[in-house]
């Protein structure tokens, strides 16, 4: 007879995984023609600092080398972080506030997804439950799930630069909702809202009683109407914790270091003992590596402008292509020009595809045939749309945009 | 009338955050007292990477230099880590092994305590129980804690090298019995265990149906009659999880890199949903940033074996002298002489102390009297012990062990 074991793997975790972009990314690039002789091109994640054109700047390579060839760096560090690098979060965060953010404000994390994991853990009260947007990041699910925190979607508004349906916010809040999450500039939508949105977001959740995360990952990356404004302007009406991060704005996703900012002037989440919640879960969680955290202040102050303006204009460029082209595909809508982020989310018509059921069937479909891999809305919750980065390299985005384009017009309906 | 909020602080993560040694650290270090013209020495935490002759190869650090001077590290990589990276460690562990490790065996982790985090989180079956050594490495219990794991505490036999007392662990293990964590070399105990004794542990795991965690966060640290015998070796016995890391062996726990690997011959973790439940796990928390994972393949082959010899040979001596200063005291007993990792484990009788009433008590005074930190026995599950790290400058450990003979003899009843 078999040996009988006591252990067996966790089931929440398998649920909570399957939400991640990874997973759906995972399944179409399994599904590439391995006999392709093209290259595949990456639309679906917004990462492009592969390519030359968006390699970071050499200030925060060389600012990396130095903190590691001092050898200052090499002991275990505090859970919050270094003080230094708190600071020069907090000075740089500080710019363009009403009021000042403090060291003891900024909470050091291994990446932007590990500050939502201390968020989500933290405010997952029992029966609890938490805004989320329509489509959004499905990190945000996956750790609910993870946490047993209950979601309700709230809509966007294609039409109205995919602004929040404060309507909507209205009849899915009750005394439970703990906090509503707000992306902006947006993934997926490419939005950047106006400071008279967020303000009237802010008031909504002081009137409801939850507080605001402001997910600015992609702060600053935005070239249209509408300037990045932080969220945290708005922290005296309702307080707001900001999830931000190296990886957009520098270019540096593989190097995992991102941070959680409170903006707090009336002290509610710290009366409520959510700031001692938050340094609890530091102390149990990972932290980021110490010679990182030794070369963010010279990162934050020594990288010149035109580092920055570079990335925006190359977005800005890109965007405009990306909008172009896919407007004239006829199975594809483009409600929104986008303004910000590295995304933008389009619908799909299959009815006027033969043989394509929706959105997963097209992406898996184009994978295999033009090894283009782009993202079914099903993903961030819109079925029968797609996201499409344009944040790569013009010349690979152009054949990117191609294929699709020859893809929609060989399988369209006669 | 004050607004009323929806959200608080969350109460499991501030349980779980109270066994960890940080927080003990930090009520200590906070009773230095600030005018005292000494520098305090640090002999509560294993982390000598700062001092001088405890520093890092320079392999490893030109190793991470390169790796980020490539710029083919700036990009995201799979939750499992890269291959590369894997393929090392798996070449690295299967050194002296029956049976070869493989890449997909390995699992990437933010430092030794993110891979802890992963197995508590697999494992976490509800009713179910898992079983800690006392005195252990405190991180066990406040991952079980937040992952509402039931723990058991078996005993260490202090006289008998600290081996597991198997006896007991048959009262404590039933049908719901997950996992056993085995720390060797140990902390806080400085043991190294036989070979026998480890396959005595495997074969007690076989016959209760749990699988074996060894936490080899101290590899190779070992300088005493047993040679270091990695716990896979009896992986077809019963199943093994190791935790291991770059922090101890290399002196760089700042970098924040580790590892899990599977040693599972008879496929029972894979059937059984964990490795389906590690690659979950990995997908929703934390990534150790990719260029650490570029140096590793160079770290692993590459650094001259004397830095591994020269570094064990500063702890043995500073082991020794740690042994034998210590033996000196009246109030302190020392059962075993310390064979590996960075710690002792001794017994302090307050009885013979005048005003002293505990462990805890006597390293809040020291600290505040002596500027020495040690840790209390209390915060491993041991009151009236106490923790001491050799692993310092040998300057350093000495004037630290004189600090703690003049504040016992100072306090000795007459």
């Amino acid at each position: 007879m078999e040996k009988s074991w006591n252990f067996y793997g966790e089931e929440t975790v398998n649920k909570a995984s399957a939400f991640t972009i990874r997973t759906i990314l995972n399944t179409l690039n399994d599904n590439l023609n391995k006999d392709e002789h093209r290259t595949a091109i990456p639309l679906a994640h917004g990462d492009p600092s592969g390519f030359p054109t968006f390699r970071t700047s050499n200030v925060a390579e060389d600012a990396l080398i130095d903190a590691i060839k001092s050898g200052k760096y090499n002991s275990y560090g505090p859970s919050v972080g270094f003080i230094e690098a708190r600071r020069s979060i907090a000075e740089y965060i500080s710019g363009d506030q009403p009021f000042e953010i403090s060291a003891d404000d900024v909470y050091i994390t291994v990446g932007a997804r590990h500050a939502i994991d201390v968020i989500l853990t933290v405010l997952a009260r029992p029966g609890g439950n938490i805004l989320f947007p329509k489509p959004g990041y499905p990190f945000y699910e996956a750790r609910a799930t993870f946490s047993h925190l209950e979601f309700r979607h709230f809509n966007l508004l294609p039409k109205q630069g995919w602004e929040v349906d404060l309507n909507h916010i209205e009849t899915l809040a009750d005394d439970k909702t703990v906090a509503i999450v707000i992306t902006n500039p947006g993934n997926p939508c490419g939005n950047v809202y106006s400071r008279e949105h967020l303000q009237k977001i802010a008031e909504t959740a002081k009137r409801l009683g939850f507080l605001v995360i402001a997910d600015e990952a992609y702060a600053h990356l935005a070239f249209g109407k509408n300037p990045f404004v932080p969220m945290q302007v708005f922290g005296s009406i309702a307080p707001v914790i900001t999830v931000g991060s190296l990886s957009k704005r520098w270019m540096v996703p593989g190097w995992r270091f991102g941070w959680l900012v409170t903006c707090d002037p009336n002290g509610i989440l710290k009366k409520l003992g959510v700031v001692d919640s938050i340094k609890s879960c530091l102390d149990i969680t990972c932290d980021a590596p110490t010679f990182i955290q030794g070369a963010v202040p010279k990162i934050l102050k020594e990288i010149p402008d035109d580092f920055y303006s570079k990335t925006v204009n190359l977005l800005k460029e890109a965007a405009d292509v990306c909008f172009e082209r896919l407007t004239e595909i006829p199975c594809i809508t483009c409600p929104y020009k986008p303004e910000g982020s590295m995304f933008t989310m389009v619908k799909l018509n299959p009815s006027l595809l033969e043989g394509i059921d929706d959105d997963l069937h097209f992406c898996l479909k184009l994978a295999r045939e033009e090894s283009v891999i782009v993202l079914p809305g099903v993903t961030m919750g819109l079925k029968n749309w797609l996201r499409v980065t344009f944040a790569v390299k013009l010349a690979t985005l152009e054949d990117g945009l191609a294929r699709i384009q020859s893809f929609c017009s060989r399988h369209a309906k006669s």
